[in-house]
């Protein structure tokens, strides 16, 4: 069996330019970055919104990875199978956790966006601009305080903290400053990994270069001695952390094994921000093409709400149809089968755990908008297992679905979904949104626990409490929520699998985050900054003489 | 007075593509980087090395800048103007001081390499490659002592830390691993710049791809309990590390404002490293070009020596004619002059500070090549300076010199210089190495200190004679020495100026750099991450919504 990096670097690409073309995007538009990456010069003022928005999610995601992209990029090729013009919109992988785990944000078997080894490394320069500005920030405010400090800045409230696109738990907690009298303040700081700055929401978020330097402006860096915050628009450094990011802005286009074109960009964590690529490569999509497929990250209870109440908002647009990924072997062990066990046929486990997959339909649904559900194959599947959730989501869920096997057929096996998907888009349907901000913050987070992860209660911890009253008093009571949660269950406990009722969930803390535009509600015990693994895939990742990449999944 | 980045922002550049087939390089040789820069394919096993080359350097500069940048690119635009097949070799600019403060490492006037907002903004994302790798293995080395420490590494002897492209003070010394069992070991640590990373190093001393992994995997990361030395090799992670760094083993081309091409390529910084351009630059531009001219950073002392000692005899070619730059203003100032009075004429203080250009010009003469003196003019110099400093130039030094006035007028401000330059090149010399690789390691510095910066001792502290004897033991001595000493005197004291005599050179510390190949020695006080001021340049720079750049120099 090929590994994915080798299917990739065998896969015959076409250039960037004749891609580009096939979205009618003229080499004048393009910037290229070698000869298969480019970024598009593209005016979102001039936007056609008009194209059909398809947007991706899942059940909640286990360890072994529900294959969401790869579903994605085959659904992406089984429409230009189908010779629909069609753009993906997708979110560029951290290298954290590249370096960490086995298993990419490219894809993966014959769905892929290639070439993979660059866009997983690097790529385009966009995460590693964000780190840059977002430290130089941190440099800057530091810098104030030891020149005289004439914001009076309170260096035990500084909410601007480091970050680095590396799976460091080393630099979660640290004490900088330390050396005497002309190495600065010592205080105590932290570094989080660079997809959990609130530079990376607000590049995926701005509409355009002015928003973002906007955006940049209002960011919150602290208090004052005297509790009052600190912008960074205070600092005067906007126009310089926005002229740090003047090409990250732009989207990037690449394209897939069988060269449908794909937009990357941006990749807020769903966990701990919004969890989707930019709104500018969404709408450079739908822009360009007459279908745009794009995913949030991991379930419908995170990326999926996500996208739902605080980017479409932004986008002004809805998804006119929900894909919601699901495979035999999570919802196995959603039902309890033993994570070392699930090449066996249980079919018991399945009929416990789907109800998971219920509920994240029932998720999707109450949004107004078309579900179809997405039956990811593995080879370990039966066919009685297969048959029972066909069967499932056809006559218990009374909604469309079908079986896709892009991993091993690319886009051939995604082509009964497609049809299933097109159809739906061409449904009327409403959007139901599912708060107003005229809600008071509790309310949204209520409407969010008991409509989306099905819990009963929310608990505030004293500090959130605290943070709560503050943020209303400052008068930011009608922003949207983001949620901080784990990712693999609808509980802020990572072990209550299946969809759990009678639960409550309890908020540690509230985010001010003034450049996104939302405040971000930490639930359990959520990490900011991941770390490696006992045997980082690092360790088995080699390049020779001739360029030839191995080890890079 | 227009602004650089105004100069630079109204060029006409010509298409990348074109500048590359000035030098006969095809279009499949280049990965574009946007319409005006390129990576190129290079390899150097197929060079042809009988290029001319000419490296620039300079007396000690000042806060006030020589404009050796300057000098380097308007003479290549003046054998342009000749019609000599030219190419440059530069150094990329580090963001930190980019922030920090004015004047950039792109030249100034019409003497400048363009596109400049690019080049001194992440360019092709070199830097944070580096940096992303640097902090990759910071990571690993933690990770590997979390998860049992199977090599036993003692976690205060990591002499790896940690770096970012941003000049913070704040990261001089810290704590990390806080916040109990799960989050790290606590130990002290500290960040540089990543100008200064053993990585940055590497990357501008490997001849390949293979060498560069080679080099990598040698580097010392720390010791264990007993004392013996953990490599990366160890780690077994050379080749992760070696694939982030994939593309920035490319040389980058680019143009300057009248279209000579230019490689510029790595920055380490010349007080605390080697200081040049990484050698595989200088070898495209000797493959491609008739002439290469190339830039060390600093004065002779610094980057003019390391070129010598440590580039030359990796790049297996030594320089044809060394160029010494030298101002007026600097040479006052070395005089005794007050930094505020410049713009006054002073022949007294000209005449006292004189002896400093006669130090670096012999300095460079020991080697056995023709020197040539750039009097670089500034509009505030009076004529009876400029003959002051020309007529000893040719009577009391009896080497070739020419006014040049790039910065006002371009290539044709350098005309006479790349005449007496051309003139030069031609005349039959043999390098003369300061040191044998068979000399020690004592004996290398007291050579460096003796017959460069013109002092009598070299007094090691307890630390660095310990390190001395370590370093013997274990079988290195045969390395050449990396001296980092401040830039702004011959001496270890900043304050020092013109050519003092009778000194003594303090090193405080010796570090083994097994992967560049040399041992680095510690004088004075040297710093590795450097601070912002209190006005950072940062906080004058915008961008407009079209795009338009102020405040960027």
């Amino acid at each position: 069996m090929k590994s994915d990096v080798e299917i990739s670097q065998e896969s015959s690409m076409e250039p960037i330019v004749k891609i580009a073309d096939k979205l009618g995007i003229s080499e004048d538009q393009i910037e290229q970055y070698g000869h298969y990456k480019a970024k598009v010069q593209f005016d979102p003022k001039t936007e056609r919104n008009d194209g059909k928005l398809i947007l991706v999610t899942s059940i909640n995601p286990t360890t072994a990875g529900e294959g969401k992209t790869t579903v994605t990029i085959g659904l992406g090729d089984a429409f230009t199978e189908l010779h629909k013009k069609i753009a993906l919109a997708l979110r560029e992988p951290s290298l954290g956790p590249v370096m960490g785990m086995k298993g990419g944000a490219t894809g993966g078997g014959y769905a892929q966006v290639v070439p993979m080894d660059d866009i997983n490394l690097h790529f385009t320069g966009d995460f590693d601009a964000l780190t840059e500005a977002h430290n130089t920030l941190a440099a800057l405010i530091d810098n104030h305080i030891q020149h005289g400090n004439q914001l009076n800045i309170d260096p035990r409230q500084i909410v601007w903290k480091r970050v680095l696109d590396v799976n460091d738990r080393e630099l979660r907690q640290v004490v900088v400053g330390l050396g005497g009298r002309t190495s600065g303040v010592p205080r105590q700081d932290g570094f989080d990994i660079t997809v959990a700055s609130e530079l990376m929401a607000i590049l995926c978020l701005a509409t355009d270069l002015t928003d973002l330097k906007k955006r940049i402006g209002q960011m919150l860096i602290g208090y004052t001695y005297d509790r009052q915050p600190v912008l960074v628009s205070d600092l005067h450094v906007q126009g310089a952390l926005t002229l740090l990011l003047k090409d990250a802005i732009k989207p990037n286009l690449v394209q897939t094994i069988e060269h449908t074109p794909a937009f990357i960009h941006g990749g807020p964590f769903a966990n701990i921000a919004h969890g989707c690529n930019s709104i500018l490569a969404t709408q450079a999509a739908l822009h360009f093409g007459d279908y745009t497929i794009t995913e949030a990250g991991f379930g419908s209870d995170l990326g999926g709400e996500k996208f739902m109440d605080i980017v479409a908002p932004k986008l002004k647009k809805s998804p006119d149809c929900v894909v919601v990924v699901a495979t035999v072997r999570a919802l196995k062990l959603n039902g309890g089968a033993d994570k070392n066990n699930l090449n066996t046929e249980d079919l018991n486990a399945l009929e416990t755990g789907i109800v998971n997959l219920k509920r994240h339909v029932e998720n999707m649904q109450q949004y107004g908008k078309p579900v179809v559900v997405a039956i990811n194959k593995f080879v370990s599947d039966s066919d009685a297992e297969i048959n029972f959730l066909k069967d499932y989501v056809h006559n218990e869920l009374g909604v469309k679905g079908a079986v896709i096997n892009s991993w091993a057929e690319g886009g051939k096996g995604a082509v009964d979904l497609a049809k299933e998907v097109i159809a739906a888009c061409d449904q009327p349907a409403t959007f139901k949104p599912l708060y107003s901000s005229d809600n008071s913050l509790l309310e949204k987070i209520n409407a969010i626990v008991t409509k989306v992860y099905g819990g009963t209660n929310v608990e505030l911890s004293n500090k959130a409490k605290n943070a709560l009253k503050r943020i209303e008093k400052m008068g930011y009571g009608h922003l949207p929520v983001c949620m901080a949660k784990t990712q693999y269950s609808l509980t802020d406990n990572a072990k209550q699998l299946g969809a759990p009722t009678n639960f409550t969930i309890h908020v540690s803390d509230l985010q001010l985050k003034l450049g996104a535009g939302f405040i971000v509600a930490l639930t359990g015990k959520i990490l900011t900054m991941p770390g490696l693994p006992s045997h980082p895939a690092a360790l088995d990742m080699d390049i020779d003489e001739n360029g030839r990449i191995t080890g890079l999944f």
